[in-house]
């Protein structure tokens, strides 16, 4: 049975399970303490820093353990941001990091501090010219993570730790998602991951506070982890994560090189979905990028639907449509990168996934939207369009989102009331019908429409006029161009 | 090897083990995704979840995983004060409370808010009268363990949480020591447990608010565990931990009583150690204790070369003494209670603990203190005198520190720069040579001397004149009684 969702949690390594059984027998113990089970705890607990430390690329000194990657990522921040709160109280980051840095930072507005989001292309890519601009004299810490967790692009966290560092201002990288394939680059303050992500069992994230980096942890003081995070430590978990890194690093120093193989199997999806299936857009970067993820969107598909047809084949993926989230609105990372989020489907295949697995993935997913849209009353889709489907590497087309000062006439479409992706369906149905050169306005409050209806336009080369409020929502106007 | 020191961390319990390794092959997947693998994770989840809430006393939704107990009671401590903040901002807490209720309070006192500690009688209880007397209208929170982590004596949980609900109170209960014996008795508010002390895994704590108290978490918003603990849940831990608490709960309903068999071990250790060794303090309450934990401290003995000792003959335990901390201050429970701290010792024994250990115990521990005693140069010992070693449930003798107007004469003894036991050790050295009646002054630095003088004068029926500051130190007045 296919599992396709590495970037949630990877399936446990085998050297992780071996070295959790192992140490469960002899790291139960408090390290802290100084009889013979205390020292055997903290000599495993002081070999798993010194693997970690080595993977990461950073002193043993420098990197503790926390219960979790989120909580790496609220320590790092709070404790960076207090250490620099003379300086200032500006945090930035960019548009589409994790949701662990994005209520961190909600936290510390709450607070009184202030918070700049750096947007991104269309490929989910900051450039280090906007992180340049936005920089302050009160600018406290920038957070970048090393590459997305929904669309696998990689950021340019060297370039960015270069400014930083001549700027004075420390970069906080969330490697959460890289790090099973190679240490962040570049010469970062602080670095986060987490231990799931990358086949070490749940339980374990890392932090990681380079030397002449000023920080203070917050919240109460334990004499624990160098006091960077409070409570007993799970030393089997500890000592599981860091054999498991370890076990990565020499694989991909000495094996076959399973990060080229998989971006092989990746590349192939990449290619063969937006031949076999109409109406796809691949998103992400498709160079910069995750080896072993890949995400795309299928016009006119219920996400939710859509993942439960493929969990009925075998096949466990993730989406970040609105129908899937307890929100629902669609993923911020989409939303961010001004791509279609209806029918959107993040494949992150884990070390060691057979070729065959992908094969019959594409061989299942065609039939697979085609009966959600049937379901849906979909119009005939158009042909397959791969050259239209893919997304450039730079550029990052704007989204024709201005507001136009125009009146439109024409056709009115009433969707309120209805969900994803049935206002984009009501829209293609009756584009036919729309004069040339005329206007069609679609009201609606879903919250997925107002980047699903401009997302439609780009792909159907249709033009989007603007939204405006109107009575139960929001009037969102298209005008056909041909 | 005998290991006596459950109370740091209980070593890892058949089933523990047993559902762990059950659920690595289960539980990896995150179990808020829909897919298969999410949905397995899911029920695991939220069976552990029904099998924790059963053995704790509280309904399955009252009940969060946290990383550790520490965690949890940082939590529980915060989410109530904030949810509160309008009554009011006064903590109260017993002074002998576990470090991270101690450190939280700190950091609630660094924010502004109000702290008050309730003092414990000489066997570390508090009475439900301070309590009720501490009371004020701006009382957010009162924070009671259900039983002492150092010295066993179990706290008027019951009788505080009755007056705290007609005060309208919240009462958080640490029961990390209690839960593997039993439920916390009495209607607690939260109540906040560790897995590792019952001989679960680490990495797993519980946290429990009861429906109807205020409740508002702290820190960075997150989906899991109902907002209450951010973080992908540690799932095998998770499983393990509440397997192995729900497999305690049926051998105590079942099997032969272990509590039972290890009270009456911990008893022939209250009643032989002071029998074997002279100059013995058993400390905390005789009765109501928790009963796998019983602590003594010996006179004219450096805990640590004690540790050592008892430790190159097989045996793990665990000590209060100061120079076994990294602060070299005595534990803050030993000098709440007004108690001797030197040559301190902790003995919590596991589940399943043999006789013949403790049997062994008993055996090796005279010859252990003599010879760290004879490294010391210590006075020949008095003969054993177990009367005078126990101490009383009730009562609470004051200790004599009530400062002196009269002037002392009479020998000074310059223990400056010494280290306990050495300040006792001099005491008692000359105290034969002061006349009846006339005063001896000890001037010394060190922490452990303002506890240990005044105790070593209770134990020997010397009158403890008083302290005051001294250049370079403190003087200790002893006047000689016989």
């Amino acid at each position: 049975m296919p599992y396709f969702d590495a970037a949630s949690s990877a399936p446990l390594h085998p050297v992780a399970r071996e070295a959790l059984l192992a140490s469960l027998d002899e790291g139960w113990a408090d390290p802290a303490r100084l009889y013979r089970e205390g020292r055997r705890a903290r000599l495993l607990l002081d070999a798993a820093r010194e693997a970690a430390a080595e993977a990461v690329g950073c002193r043993p000194d420098e990197l503790v353990f926390t219960p979790s990657g989120t909580q790496a990522v609220h320590s790092g921040i709070f404790g960076t941001l207090a250490a620099r709160r003379r300086v200032g109280r500006q945090l930035l980051h960019s548009a589409v990091e994790h949701s662990s840095v994005l209520h961190a930072a909600e936290a510390h507005e709450a607070a009184g501090g202030t918070v700049t989001e750096i947007a991104v292309d269309r490929t989910g890519r900051v450039t280090a010219g906007d992180v340049a601009a936005a920089l302050r004299p009160d600018t406290a810490l920038v957070c970048l993570q090393s590459a997305n967790h929904e669309v696998g692009t990689e950021q340019p966290v060297e370039e960015v730790a270069e400014l930083c560092q001549e700027a004075g201002v420390p970069l906080l990288v969330d490697a959460a998602q890289s790090l099973p394939w190679g240490p962040a680059p570049g010469a970062w303050s602080v670095m986060t991951a987490s231990s799931h992500k990358w086949g070490g069992p749940p339980g374990v994230g890392l932090l990681a506070v380079r030397k002449g980096t000023r920080f203070s942890p917050q919240g109460p003081r334990d004499e624990r982890e160098s006091g960077r995070s409070p409570g007993f430590q799970d030393l089997p978990a500890i000592v599981a994560a860091a054999a498991s890194l370890r076990a990565l690093r020499a694989a991909a120093g000495t094996g076959p090189d399973e990060a080229a193989r998989l971006r092989r199997l990746v590349d192939l999806i990449r290619i063969r979905v937006p031949e076999l299936v109409p109406d796809v857009e691949v998103v992400g970067a498709p160079v910069h990028r995750l080896p072993h993820l890949v995400t795309f969107s299928c016009l006119y598909v219920d996400g939710e639907a859509l993942l439960h047809e493929l969990d009925r084949l075998g096949f466990s993926v993730s989406s970040g449509s609105s129908c899937t989230s307890s929100t629902l609105t669609p993923s911020h990372v989409l939303r961010a990168m001004g791509v279609l989020s209806e029918g959107n489907v993040r494949i992150s295949l884990p070390y060691g996934t057979p070729e065959t697995d992908v094969d019959r993935f594409l061989e299942v997913l065609p039939e697979a939207v085609r009966s959600v849209r049937d379901r849906l009353g979909v119009p005939t889709a158009a042909a397959p369009d791969p050259a239209g489907a893919g997304v450039e590497e730079t550029g990052g087309d704007e989204t024709g989102a201005e507001e136009s000062g125009a009146e439109e006439s024409g056709l009115v479409l009433d969707t309120l009331g209805k969900r994803c992706p049935i206002p984009v369906i009501e829209l293609a149905k009756v584009i036919d019908e729309v004069p040339v050169g005329d206007t069609v306005t679609v009201l609606s409050d879903d919250e997925a429409a107002r980047q699903d209806i401009p997302a439609w336009c780009t792909m159907r080369d249709q033009e989007f006029v603007g939204e405006r409020s109107a009575p139960g929502g929001t009037a969102y106007v298209v005008r056909r161009r041909a």
